[in-house]
């Protein structure tokens, strides 16, 4: 991010018609995006969310010791057809798609390995090397060249989002049974007891979230990568869905663009990014703390503070897209309010 | 609220394509909006912004004691002008307008008691009686006919904001002094000790914001008004723009319009509101808790949670402004979600 826009920014914080820090956190969002766009007076307009799917071979039902999830696996497929159906409404019958239509936000979504036919659709992004990972109980999930395939169309999605107007970019995820791969790999790059960043997920029942931690304890017994090694993590511990949201938070921050983080999985693809390019966290704007119990240790880790806490816990880059409109606010006040001097107004600095 | 609407929009939460309860708070808000507009699939539209401006007695320069605000009140016409002053982005130089501006939002600006001459502006809805209200340490504010004059005006503009379009109606307000008479009528109203409902407005020091309660409590000892009587109330220890606000609530729920809740002002204003009838609080959504002190004893009487906590303490309606782009997504996913039996997702009911 660009220091000198920062603290110019901060200049004109101080000079805005409102009395010092009135606007809270949106004083700090708006300087944060001068150093993401280059400018105090930053001007994002479009939003992009992009839904990348996976799945993941520790939730499928033939494996031993019963599920990681509420849902069957089946769910992966039909949600990625619900996200890109024709609906009275428009296109789209999820959340993610519902809630992107009243910030006039694009979705695109990718297949990134699903385990299933999906249905012919010119909006759906073909990127699956692999239907679904290996189970990380027993072996890495990917092998790095399928981790960094899925990194690379990760990337090529967000260029075509920011080609198409995307200043925004909301990277989300469909994938059941993803809180796993992405409780280990918080487990394993922060250095922390499964038992404390292993949740409920879609909401799961005590006896499953037991069979959560203690897949995710196996996962790390194996001993399979190194936490100084985060491309190694993300392969052996993580998902086709989570490499390439790193690959989109990777490219917008190449591109000068604002990444809205929305839960823990997004979280868990942070942490790999940051441990690979320190500089991806001053692009990085946390939405809301999830409900997920691992996320505030990564937002701790990224020192970042979120904008709300609204409980969710949907994922599909819900809370990304909800958190849009107040970057764009606070953009907004820094670069459109008039200062004390320009309106006459008693009392500026 | 339209209590069928409420069960029947839950009944349908259950059956969109998500975890239920996933979407957090969201869903509870969906529900109310169902409530307030009487449908399973409320479709809000318009947003706007109503500011009342208005003076206070005791924050003139000439009363004795010093004064309540970090700022003169010369400053509440200067950001009226502010409001209404033609910049390059668009009318209106304030936090408000550029936030109204990225949410398509409309600003309605009324002189409810400025103590100067406004500039000459077709934008600007003039309902003065007064300028200023009287110094409510040694009388009260306004008389009970002023006062009903200000409700009244209040409502008419809400009217004409609701014929030009608009679904969610944020009251907001401008007056230097005005936490003072906010502070004086939560404490009546809640019964509370004045140290406890009394904060740092725009931002006062130690020194002022003793004065800040003292002012409290002289216009307390006055016994001027009982909580038995909240309009009365009012006119003792208010302000016109409370007024104006108060008939801007009034009236949206009567036109069966959500109200979003800015701040500590704005409360005060509600506390009355729901005295004077109860069903008005179906009607209330609080934007976020705001610094104030005083806000979240006002939230907890009224049975409401906030959206977010930004740390907020600019007024305008600004919060107001920003809390409308999650109403809207609250009311899309209710409204355009699929189930999962047209979805044909596995794993519903």
């Amino acid at each position: 991010a660009d220091s000198a826009a920062m603290d110019a920014a901060r200049a004109r914080q101080a000079q805005l018609t409102k009395p010092a820090g009135a606007l809270g956190d949106l004083e700090e969002l708006g300087v944060r995006l001068a150093g993401v766009f280059g400018t105090d007076r930053p001007h994002p307009r479009g939003v992009a969310v992009i839904v990348a799917a996976g799945d993941h071979g520790v939730a499928q039902p033939d494996t031993e010791g019963g599920g990681v999830s509420a849902y069957p696996p089946e769910v992966t497929p039909a949600m990625v057809a619900n996200f890109l159906a024709d609906t009275p409404a428009g296109p789209g019958g999820a959340a993610v798609n519902a809630i992107a239509r009243t910030v006039g936000a694009r979705v695109y979504v990718m297949d990134a390995g699903v385990n299933a036919d999906l249905p012919p659709s010119p909006a759906l992004v073909r990127a699956a090397v692999r239907r679904g990972t290996r189970d990380l109980r027993c072996q890495a999930a990917m092998t790095r060249e399928e981790a960094t395939t899925l990194i690379l169309a990760g990337a090529a999605l967000a260029r075509r989002a920011i080609e198409e107007g995307a200043d925004l970019i909301v990277p989300g995820e469909m994938g059941i049974g993803n809180t796993t791969p992405a409780a280990a790999m918080t487990a394993r790059l922060l250095g922390r007891d499964p038992a404390l960043v292993t949740g409920r997920g879609t909401g799961v029942d005590d006896v499953t979230l037991g069979r959560k931690v203690e897949a995710v304890r196996r996962a790390l017994a194996r001993n399979g990568s190194d936490p100084g090694d985060p491309l190694g993590v993300l392969a052996d511990l993580g998902g086709f869905e989570i490499a390439a949201m790193l690959g989109v938070m990777l490219q917008a921050a190449a591109s000068r663009r604002a990444v809205i983080l929305d839960g823990f999985v997004e979280g868990s693809a942070a942490l790999v990014g940051v441990a690979l390019a320190p500089a991806l966290r001053g692009f990085l704007f946390p939405a809301g703390e999830c409900a997920e119990v691992g996320h505030a240790p990564q937002l701790a880790h990224l020192g970042l503070r979120p904008m709300f806490r609204l409980g969710l816990r949907l994922g599909e880059g819900t809370g990304g897209v909800l958190a849009a409109p107040l970057l764009l606010a606070a953009a907004a006040t820094l670069r459109e309010m008039r200062t004390f001097a320009e309106a006459g107004v008693p009392g500026g600095g």
